[in-house]
């Protein structure tokens, strides 16, 4: 029997170690994969990639002890040596090579040359090769700020006294129904793949006021665009004792404001990395889905096809507007017609063909869609009825409503969207770390 | 249009806002639901269930400008009134209630006495009434510690340089393969639900050298026992550049330290509601498979059946035998046995019958499963061969090891079987929000 107590300090320095004050001169080991060498003849750069960032190691045959040649691209060593500063190596300091332990080898060339600063290939090759192109710095730094704003929902909601919940993926049915569901055998039973976590977060508001999660959902639409994925990660929260859906959209400001100030302080190093200058988050216009409508079409000179449903085209003409008129890159879009929005949200009292909902849309994407919800029991019987639903399988669900619920709403934000857009990329495969699509299901 | 600038100071106070200095004497107004009523003839105590806790408010009719038949248990309303100290009132103070605003109405009585300090009922019955019964202080403290839980384990790992994955839970193949997968049809195409991250962590590994992921797992298992779950919330981590897997041990050890540390400061409350003891982490004993066998069979007198796995009840006396040798609550077994660890898993050197790998059991329940993983790419094709597996499906994996992996190892966490040890529950399904089981699909 030993005893284990904890972690343990490592000889082995990580990247901010080494840039820590007084540490030129100083002998010291550190690990890492070969993410390039550059041999020039009587020198040879060694760039040994880590988790934060890139340490240039220089090899000379004179100072180390080991030959050029035991190492290659990809291979993954331990290397001591002393520091020492040049103002032209990443961050002004490298490593004088002398030892050189080899930790493991590759066996095959890199299929991208993913040391590059740009990898210059396209998504699908990126996709094909999905491990190995995410070793590219700029390709990785993408999701470590997809992180910042997972962690910056989650920090910001427990600062906001909500409470945090895991709810099952796999269900009887489902919030919104329909067609858009996977569907799977349980245990000769036939169930679906949550599509949202909707109604478990309204039945834990009754118990907690204010919940949130962060897990995956599943949407089996058939659609093949940039902006869809058919599993993707969604920042769900739902909160009670709201004065009216104003509320739910100053929670997702709040929410935005938090984590852009995260990023900043947490993420610079990968904000610069990408070149991401972050959006203005400190007021964002709301504004009636059927006056945006009205104004887009006038401003562009374009017509009104649908009235109750907004094109992707016209989302990007909200975006442009908001952009011109407000600079603006957030814009809520508020009163989403009743038919379009599930059985759930609650109508307009003063115009039931409108609900008190909104999508977010960022740069004219949407991003969010939220609202009130209906918590009286007579009003969401009455709404189901007129849509010709019935309560089975939601049994427990609308139990909470006759067992008193406080007036609530909430959101669900699209986690791969909002890093598509604050990234500034064309399609939500690049800030998905494994897609899935109509065609892709590996790796 | 208007402009959303963030979230707004709300005029109801939060119980921690009543319970700071100087509130005393003070009008306020707090809203909530009805927990119960109590009416002593002259004087009615009516209880508000708040997600901070309880607060206790008098209605006399003497003061109050609405009549108390106006409210019953279950409705949400909004109170105001003068804050009173009282030593007898939840946290020594309470509400002189004045006015009454309604938010919401229950229309049926409630199934469950929720307001009772314990919900003396069946399990399945708190299941079957999931988002009332929750509605309990003590059942939704639970939910409280498990977020604890979770948070700590995040937050731990951001501080060890680990970075936050998320990773498709459908999947074309899985890491362990086999019978205890669940199936689904995507895009006319046979998929699977996945029962681990594993592949998909470790492929990471070569990008960001630390990774975690907490997130749902599935599995098929036929399994009917009070331990087991169809769907469960997997605290997952991978690390690289390890110098044996002591170092995953030893992160585990960290992380419960960590995590033990904020549940006594941030989750105080529920702790003391649920009148839990936090179990000593700061050394874990470490003991080999086949030793601890041989030890609990010749102290407790059990002939060993397999020498080759462990029974639920040998499991038991290991954590019995960890308490009375070592006082320790949780103890490591390590080096399992080749044949019944995955086909990733590192061979020991020594004698390729065992596995550096490792259980963590907790009293007695294995709640975590790691280890150290080939990361050699010939090694790894050799185990796949002797057990018959091809790389057909795991291309990208394969991959990885080709372009340089380094040594590195992981490990998984039940997060339902954690809380309900820490909880001294007896059924994992008591500290599952909505439990997935071989006959439980719904709520």
């Amino acid at each position: 029997m030993e005893l284990i107590t904890g972690v343990k300090k490592k000889e082995t320095l990580e990247l901010s170690e080494i840039l820590a004050d007084g540490m030129i001169g100083q002998t010291v080991k550190v690990n890492g994969a070969i993410h390039t060498i550059r041999d020039m003849g009587t020198v040879a750069f060694v760039i040994l990639r880590k988790r934060e960032g890139l340490l240039q190691c220089v090899y000379e045959e004179s100072s180390a002890a080991f030959d050029l040649k035991e190492i290659k691209e990809a291979d993954t060593v331990e290397v001591s040596g002393v520091l020492e500063a040049n103002e032209k190596a990443p961050n002004g300091i490298e490593l004088r090579m002398k030892e050189m332990r080899l930790l493991s080898e590759a066996t095959e060339t890199m299929p991208l040359q993913i040391s590059k600063w740009k990898l210059k290939t396209s998504l699908e090759a990126k996709l094909n090769y999905r491990p190995i192109a995410l070793r590219n710095v700029r390709e990785r730094a993408k999701f470590k700020i997809q992180e910042g704003i997972v962690r910056g929902f989650r920090d910001f909601l427990y600062k906001e006294g909500f409470t945090e919940i895991h709810t099952p993926k796999i269900g009887a049915k489902s919030a919104e129904g329909g067609s858009n569901l996977f569907k799977l055998e349980y245990f000769h039973r036939p169930a679906i793949l949550q599509q949202s976590p909707q109604l478990y977060k309204q039945m834990m508001v009754g118990v907690f006021d204010r919940v949130f999660e962060t897990a995956p959902v599943f949407r089996a639409e058939k659609h093949n665009t940039k902006r869809h994925l058919n599993e993707y990660t969604s920042l769900d929260f739902e909160m009670g004792y709201i004065d009216g859906f104003e509320d739910i959209m100053a929670m997702e400001t709040g929410f935005l404001q938090y984590t852009m100030a995260l990023l900043e302080k947490e993420y610079a190093k990968e904000l610069k990395i990408l070149g991401v200058t972050l959006p203005n988050t400190k007021q964002i216009p709301a504004v009636r889905f059927d006056e945006i409508k009205k104004m887009v079409s006038e401003k562009y000179d374009r017509p009104i096809k649908n009235p109750f449903d907004l094109e992707p085209e016209e989302e990007m003409l909200i975006g442009q507007y908001a952009k011109e008129e407000w600079d603006a890159d957030f814009v809520f879009v508020t009163h989403y017609p009743s038919k379009k929005r599930p059985f759930y949200a609650m109508d307009d009292p003063d115009d039931s063909v409108y609900t008190l909902s909104f999508d977010l849309l960022y740069n004219g994407l949407e991003i969010t869609t939220g609202g009130q919800r209906i918590h009286d029991y007579q009003k969401l019987t009455d709404k189901m009825e007129s849509r010709g639903m019935t309560e089975e399988g939601m049994e427990q669900y609308m139990s909470c409503f006759r067992h008193g619920m406080p007036p609530h709403g909430g959101l669900g934000i699209g986690m791969e969207r909002l890093t598509m857009k604050l990234l500034g990329e064309e399609n939500v495969r690049e800030t998905t770390l494994f897609p899935r699509d109509l065609s892709r299901l590996e790796p």
